[in-house]
């Protein structure tokens, strides 16, 4: 059976600009912290990343720090505000709230409040746009906060984003988002912002993130934001909504009582948020699964657990309608057959659940 | 220029099967956390690589917690133990001594001391046996620890080690010292240690290590370990140790004032130390660099900062002497021209430095 792919945001296929870059890092023998050929080899291979990403996301290369994720980015960042008070938005990703619950454990060497918030929301593909300053300060409701962190996960090679314009000092992003591998991150840092303190071990990446680095992971994901600029140069997204409002209308015309979570608020493109109540997400995705198609039900990070969405409860949902939900999430590589055959056979799955429910 | 490459305990090139692994992995689609088709796939690769790990290091299965290197892994402990004394033998990684920096920062969900030690040095490649159990506690000279830490990085593949039988709490390795990709690692956490207070973010690893698992890199240090496991079995180290002889018989014949450090004790096979009072251990490794040799000066774990080894001190040799030392690591795939040519080409560049130093 002829699989869909349709669960980008929980991860996308690898690149083939990724895979080339990846398998030309293989050949490459030596560790970047070495002072010979072979190292300073390895050591060029993590730069030239650097520049890349740095290029993507419109910071300075000394400003990347490499991470094997956006959940260890966001983690330093929770050591980095340790005994601050973080204050996150209810959008945002389970590693950021993991560091609210750490709060409080340690001492904080940049002192003050963090506001943490997604650019684009995972689930929904909503947009919140960084807030701008009130009075020297980062607004959240009616508190104001020191820092801001900016999990741009979701948004980088999707939507326009130069870390240098936002204002944040933080940034985290994760590389297998947009094409690169699984397992390799950055977390940004405004370079007048002193992170010494993160230092534990060897002193790679400046001081600010100790052990070897993955190097055949990082020219991958080098490789795939300079392609995934280059995808969003050329609008490959534009068609990608296209795609999404096919599909869209057709869930649409299928079932009435279905809603179309954010659509009418700025959304990233390729992402459809679909709840229908009584029809429990976890069921969709199962049956689709059995018909060849890849989607999601809540959050895709949560290792199986499945819970009621706490983006979607934030959002006014109760729980049973947070649990009836969906995420389709496309690529720069789905279709139109894929999401017309997706139409057709959700549509199918739905009339058998109405069936069953009669 | 063929290069020969002798720096093995820096980093030792990717083996076939680990670049086989990887390119295999690459195609496969999906963030194992989620359940459908392409999240169980890539599951499968996280777990085929976790029996893998547990059979060459004679662990259960459920022990393997997957890290982006031994320096996270030696930070997990770090957290595990934080508040905790930790006791470290004078002969380990820099990631570990990190930790006694570290120590007393927070809580301790285990309290007590623990004893963290290396194996197999990377440096002189001496091995330190695990201690056993003295009245229930680990004894280090006078202290006694509650827990017990082996960093086995430059042990696994080389000597026979199985965690089971070694009595230790916790295990830190990684990948790339036997052949694997860089920025993948294990920690080794005995099963009825509770480790739940490491968890932060999305839960995988069994709630102890968050974020999306490092497939294309995990995939590769599973096939490696198993690929180094059949290499210590078939007695490839055995052939190392004579090219081992064979270098320092060469060296003592060329120039009577080196030491070969360690050089009556046990060690791994491959790792000569090779100490010469007056001759900077840098101004060896560049000599040599530009001959086509790649070695290294004191610790190679440290992002190319050039400080007097503390292991090298912790045996007794002085600031002076331990700056003198280079040294030369070998590998599974070395032959014997490489380790003639080496002998040739160095003792030429020590009568050099004779005399310009006459």
């Amino acid at each position: 059976m002829m699989r869909v792919y349709l669960d980008h945001n929980a991860t996308a296929p690898l690149r083939v600009e990724a895979r080339d870059a990846m398998i030309a890092a293989m050949d490459v023998v030596g560790n970047p912290s070495s002072v010979h050929g072979e190292g300073r080899a390895t050591k060029a291979i993590v730069e030239r990343a650097r520049a890349q990403v740095a290029a993507a996301v419109g910071c300075n290369r000394a400003e990347v720090v490499f991470t094997s994720g956006a959940t260890e980015a966001a983690s330093m960042l929770g050591r980095l505000t340790a005994g601050a008070d973080v204050l996150v938005d209810a959008a945002s990703h389970d590693a950021l709230w993991a560091h609210v619950r750490m709060s409080g454990s340690g001492g904080s060497p940049n002192g003050g409040h963090t506001l943490a918030m997604g650019l684009a929301n995972g689930e929904t593909g909503v947009i919140t746009p960084a807030p701008e300053k009130v009075d020297g300060k980062w607004p959240l409701g009616n508190a104001r906060a020191d820092w801001l962190m900016l999990d741009v996960t979701q948004a980088v090679g999707r939507i326009p984003f130069a870390f240098s314009w936002s204002g944040a000092d933080f940034a985290v992003l994760s590389g297998h988002k947009f094409g690169g591998p699984k397992g390799v991150g950055v977390l940004i840092v405004r370079d007048n912002v002193d992170i010494e303190a993160l230092s534990v071990g060897g002193g790679q990446e400046m001081g600010r993130r100790s052990g070897t680095e993955n190097i055949i992971g990082i020219a991958g994901m080098g490789a795939a934001i300079d392609a995934a600029m280059r995808d969003l140069d050329r609008g490959v997204w534009d068609h990608v909504e296209k795609l999404r409002i096919i599909l869209e209308t057709g869930v649409e015309v299928a079932s009435k009582e279905t809603i179309l979570v954010g659509k009418d608020t700025a959304r990233i493109a390729n992402t459809s948020c679909l709840l229908t109540p009584g029809w429990k997400g976890e069921t969709q995705v199962m049956a689709m699964d059995l018909a060849g198609f890849a989607i999601s039900a809540g959050s895709a990070c949560s290792s199986g657990k499945v819970k009621a969405s706490r983006v979607l409860m934030a959002m006014g949902y109760g729980p049973d309608d947070a649990a009836s939900a969906i995420r389709v999430s496309l690529g720069p590589e789905s279709a139109e057959e894929d999401v017309t055959r997706f139409v057709d056979v959700w549509t199918d799955k739905l009339e058998r659940h109405r069936k069953r429910s009669a």
